[in-house]
């Protein structure tokens, strides 16, 4: 009866999200691809003439994005078919050698693992298909007089992805477990049952890892590419169908922004709810598995609780002008955490056992737990995020001193704004780092590593609403990029571009968010491994906890601290390298068509040149990061032992979430400060377009691109993939030489 | 007799050490300061006519520099005096209290605090006196014919820095020892013994922070608002007499690049040692006096070996042409470690026991050691230090590959370079990271942390070398940069950017150096912590080592590993700000006196104004960050408790290691790849000096600045720094509820 309530509610929400998703892409369809759709009304701002040859531009540019991004996505994913083949072999083969030839294990969690890779691959591919379609429906709208209806356009796009994610990830995942209880239906041996399904939370990792990295390279390549030739050398705005690059650029943003975050965020959810079922996996046997199943539950809720909210921005506050927009998401963020906080006691009591039990991951002791304690720990994780992505909002908005600070630093040229930039993301991450550490230390004492990961969980659980809002910003920045393309009317651009403005903002919140959660889902996934190796080693290893002083770990320490510099390294060459090459071919492109860039061009761009830049830029260069992000906990696990892998995971996460954070900050304020710049009027101080000013505040602005946008979010990722890897693996690690590793061999 | 033997080397070596700096510096000395000093040799290079001129205008420009550092100096140490009083004050009160009113302790550990901070001050001072003398004379030399002569002087006025400072370290520490045995005679008490000389690093190392950060944004302040002005906006060249900043541009070089580096290195010294010694003092119970202070006695080897190969550049493979700097320089760094090898063996099997006993920093056994596992360790850090020093190097030079990528990177903008130079130094510290990770692991492995401690000594065993060829590069420097202000004849420049670019590299590898020894110092200190702690709880703390998985060590790992992201942010700002001001001087003179940039100017730029903004920009900016490295830990300490310290230094360990290597490293690459652009021909692909080419290679140049000479080194400074202080106050910490901290009284 009880286990009833759990799977229908998990279920239950899963379908709602579909069917939530489902109607608001029915509504963003009704929308016609033509220009003018204000046709009828008063205000239609294209005038009636040209109509019929701005629709047909319209749809010719539409139909470009979608064939870039289909066929690059298609290529990367086909790469990512192949690595999911071979490595999920890797798998089944490593974890039944490490179980003692338990190939049921292997099997399972080679299973789990290709579900969870295909359930992401949908996801970003799903993203995409929606992205495209709604950014030039957003464009349409936004040629009908008011805020509204563009504004929902994108919004009810977002929301597309954020709940069909949300609904499809939480279906598979506990569809999979129902499976597999059916062959461990022993409470006993649900830590097995939790262990296969970690495969899930790999699945979905890696292709986010190759998602954020392929996307980000391909989409930055693209951008910092048209930049420079387009607006340093050349002078002409964004977006300027004269501009070769523009399509790649606009391309780009649905492959790397909406597909890649979509994984990336896809493989947060998989892998905090992991972390919890392994960690709390002996929960189930004094509480059953409805207490054990919690997790999940807290997701069913927060799909619920960020529904019930979804109404808010389009039909309670509708956003009529300009300042209402960051208004209407900022309502929506806080009005979806606070409303978490009732939504998510429920939830507690209705669901957790009055007392359950839990093993410690630190000593042999039993911990007596309640719903109040848990619902803290969710609490603790939602409010730091909301704290933490308000204090991105601080260092990344140009409302703000920081942002200023930086703009006026171009006065005196580039070099002041680097400085500055570099310096403001750096500072950046003091106050999120607090919060996290507080977050850490107050869910750990609570509830042990549990709390960590419920904590993870609590960041997690506005997820459909982030993404909503995440998806929104790249939805209004093609929308502009195709405005501009189709030479619509000025006003549709400055429309779309004060949509977008506030997407900046809100993107930098959502980025503070996975930032967060990465960090606190790392760290219990780190405290998952410690629990499968106590359990793999009866209690032989690890009891004490995991001693920094040990010479090996120590040496990873540092070693692992080293992988995200060395992973940033890789990403930002590969964009500043495929950019050079844009930037050749862009200026091959000028050089050979001279009347390119006349007012009233006779000659077309090659934009599929600039496409195939990209796209082989970004397929090639994402598999070295890649590489190395897998391999190095897969072989030092091997090789040195698990005492080494506890210092590379810590390592690298303490690591990471300093360049994650500052990196993203540093970016979206360079980005932010050339738009401050850019709106003040040439008599101001600020010079604003066009000046020497605007030029060195373009500098900081490109740098930033592959620093928020490349290497910065998908640190997230390698301090995950790291962890989920370690844990999936955990076994077989312990297996060799009794957790020694090979070189113990010698 | 054989406690005789330890005295007598120790002291030996450092009187010896001092004696030859006199004998260098009466060298240097007998250079008469005059134009054309080559009178009566066939090859005078000024004309005979404007000798009597020159020489007035050189005398002048050096009292100029000489008057500049001096005062700042003064001022900077005024400051420094206070804070050693009041500090001196505040260790004395915690030390006293926190072991139980023994106020003999607490008095011998402010004492030693107070003679260290005034041995690095007299350092500090010493360096810089020698530099300005010498830097005018290295001018003078240049004018004669030929390398040998300018080489020689810049190397002898490095080599008066380099052993006086050893000379005067060891004798200071060691006689301070000497005067407290008479105190502790007893060898069980020894380890109380040591932990008073814990002050003397503590000391060293408070003034190298404020050396350090103060100097540095003094010189960079200066050198970034000079280049800005002077370079971007009006396109006159560097050290151009007509530039209002020059002069301070070269009193920078003195007091940071001589002055804090050598408090720095000074710091590092006196810390390895009393890392050592702490941690061997259960050495001395058994192998007694000279076994206990064999590290000084490597120390005192170093001086010796460093002595016989001084010979080497200045009489050996004398410099004839410009080509043999570079390796002059390079052969004396190898050969000193090499001829390390044997001597530290020496000193190894004679002065300690054929066996001796240690206690475990982890766990309870005592482990049995003999001389050659304690020779591997020292050899491995001395190994260790010379593979990173070259590895920077290969970074860092415009020889190879990586640099000149990044000089082409600035063909599509300073953007690109930007994003290349990032990159780099990211990567640069790959290789550096995985030597030190080895070091560590097998140091340790060998003989503890005491293993550690040893290899970061072994680091440093050349020191007194590597001080020599690291204040040669700013000598040469500041002697290019006076022959362009007496303008003299550009050949005189010429040869000394010759010298100083091979200088450049020679610096970076000190750099890489410095930062290796300072990671191993601060685990070696961290170790000793643990120690310490181990010993005051009666091993009921931190017995089966430090426990990562503790809430609130884990909280404070990367609370840690945050302070050298604002650690840097703050220093790179407040360089920012400084330049900009001084950016405003510049052109508010350039305004007000317009024939301060004819041919033949009329007018004098106001060279103190520039001065004061450097003066007073830098030695209130040099006190946040300060406070914020020092009161960190004791913060904590007091607050949370010992393990809360443990996560904090070994956070910010982990992130300041990576951190400093790659902001040296990028700052070192972007100064070369500018310089590699500047000797590219007008025809050639890079266009050379003047082109749109150099313009963006500049910016990266002037970001680099406060990378390499500001924030980068600094770092070095926090991790030691936060190290020494814990173990200074490891009692008052651990005197605190058991060492839980204050919060547990709640």
């Amino acid at each position: 009866m009880v286990s009833l309530d759990a799977t229908s509610v998990i279920f239950g929400s899963g379908i709602i999200a579909l069917v939530w998703a489902l109607i608001q892409y029915s509504l963003v369809a009704k929308i016609p691809v033509q220009s003018n759709s204000g046709v009828g009304e008063s205000a239609g701002l294209v005038s009636g003439s040209d109509n019929e040859a701005t629709t047909r531009r319209l749809i010719e540019i539409y139909e470009a994005i979608y064939e870039g991004a289909e066929s690059f996505l298609r290529a990367e994913y086909t790469i990512c078919a192949y690595f999911v083949v071979v490595f999920g072999a890797i798998i089944f083969a490593l974890v039944s050698w490490g179980t003692g030839w338990d190939m049921q294990r292997g099997l399972f969690t080679a299973l789990s693992f290709v579900l969870g890779a295909v359930t992401s691959i949908v996801s970003g591919y799903l993203g995409m298909k929606v992205a495209v379609f709604s950014n030039v429906r957003t464009t349409v709208s936004a040629q009908k007089p008011g805020f509204t209806a563009c504004f929902n356009t994108a919004f009810r796009a977002g929301a597309v992805m954020g709940f069909a994610l949300c609904g499809l990830g939480i279906i598979m995942l506990y569809a999979t477990m129902l499976v597999f209880r059916s062959y461990y239906p022993n409470p006993e041996d649900w830590i097995y049952l939790t262990e296969c399904i970690t495969g899930y939370g790999l699945g979905g990792s890696s292709i986010a890892m190759f998602g954020r990295v392929g996307g980000g390279i391909y989409t930055k390549a693209a951008d910092v590419g048209a930049d420079l030739v387009g607006k340093v050398v050349h002078g002409i705005p964004e977006d300027d169908p004269r501009n070769p690059a523009t399509i790649a650029d606009n391309v780009g943003d649905n492959v790397g922004d909406v597909a890649g975050m979509g994984s990336d965020l896809f493989g947060s959810f998989a892998e905090s709810t992991c972390a919890a079922l392994v960690i709390g996996s002996s929960i189930g046997a004094t509480g059953g598995w409805d207490a054990m199943v919690w997790p999940l539950i807290l997701s069913a809720t927060g799909i619920i609780v960020c529904l019930l909210c979804s109404f808010i921005a389009t039909d309670i506050f509708t956003v009529k002008k300009e300042a209402d927009v960051e208004t209407a998401l900022k309502v929506q963020l806080i009005s979806t955490t606070a409303l978490m906080i009732p939504a998510t006691y429920g939830a507690a009591v209705w669901f957790l056992p009055a007392e359950f039990y839990l093993k410690q991951t630190v000593g042999t002791g039993t911990l007596t737990l309640n719903p109040w304690q848990a619902w803290v720990c969710v609490i603790m994780g939602a409010v730091g995020g909301l704290v933490i992505g308000l204090i991105t909002e601080y260092y990344t908005s140009h409302s703000y001193q920081p942002v200023r600070e930086v703009a006026n630093s171009c006065k005196t040229g580039a070099a002041t704004n680097m400085i500055y930039g570099i310096a403001l993301g750096y500072k950046s991450a003091i106050i999120p780092v607090i919060v996290l550490a507080l977050v850490v230390y107050g869910s750990f004492t609570l509830c042990d590593m549990y709390g960590v990961a419920l904590a993870a969980i609590g960041f997690l659980t506005n997820l459909a609403t982030g993404l909503t809002i995440d998806v929104y910003g790249p939805v209004c920045d093609n929308a502009g990029g195709i405005a501009e393309m189709a030479e619509l009317d000025p006003s549709v651009r400055e429309k779309t571009d004060a949509l977008d403005a506030a997407g900046n903002t809100t993107a930098a919140i959502g980025k503070g968010f996975a930032i967060g959660s990465a960090a606190l889902v790392s760290l219990a996934l780190f405290g998952a491994f410690v629990t499968r190796i106590r359990h793999s080693s009866g209690d032989t290893v690890f009891q004490n906890g995991v001693n920094m002083l040990e010479p090996i770990t120590f040496a990873f320490l540092i070693i692992g601290g080293m992988i995200p510099f060395a992973f940033a390294a890789m990403t930002m060459k590969s964009v500043g390298l495929a950019a050079m090459e844009m930037v050749m071919e862009v200026q091959r492109q000028f050089d050979e068509k001279p009347h390119l860039l006349d007012a009233n061009p006779t000659e077309r761009p090659d934009y599929d040149a600039c496409i195939a830049i990209s796209t082989k830029a970004s397929l090639k260069e994402m598999v070295p990061p890649g590489a190395m992000v897998m391999l190095t906990p897969l072989l030092t696990g091997i090789i040195f032992g698990v005492s080494a892998v506890s210092g590379l995971l810590v390592g690298s996460l303490v690591a990471s979430v300093q360049l994650a954070i500052s990196m993203s900050n540093s970016g979206g304020a360079w980005d932010n400060a050339k738009k401050y710049i850019e709106k003040a009027s040439p008599d101001s101080e600020l010079k604003g377009k066009g000046s020497d000013i605007h030029k060195a505040a373009v500098v900081g602005d490109t740098v930033g691109d592959p620093f928020k946008d490349t290497s910065g979010p998908a640190l997230n990722i390698v301090m995950k993939l790291m962890a989920v890897l370690s844990l999936v693996f955990a076994d077989t690690f312990y297996a060799i030489n009794d957790g020694t590793g090979l070189l113990a061999l010698s």
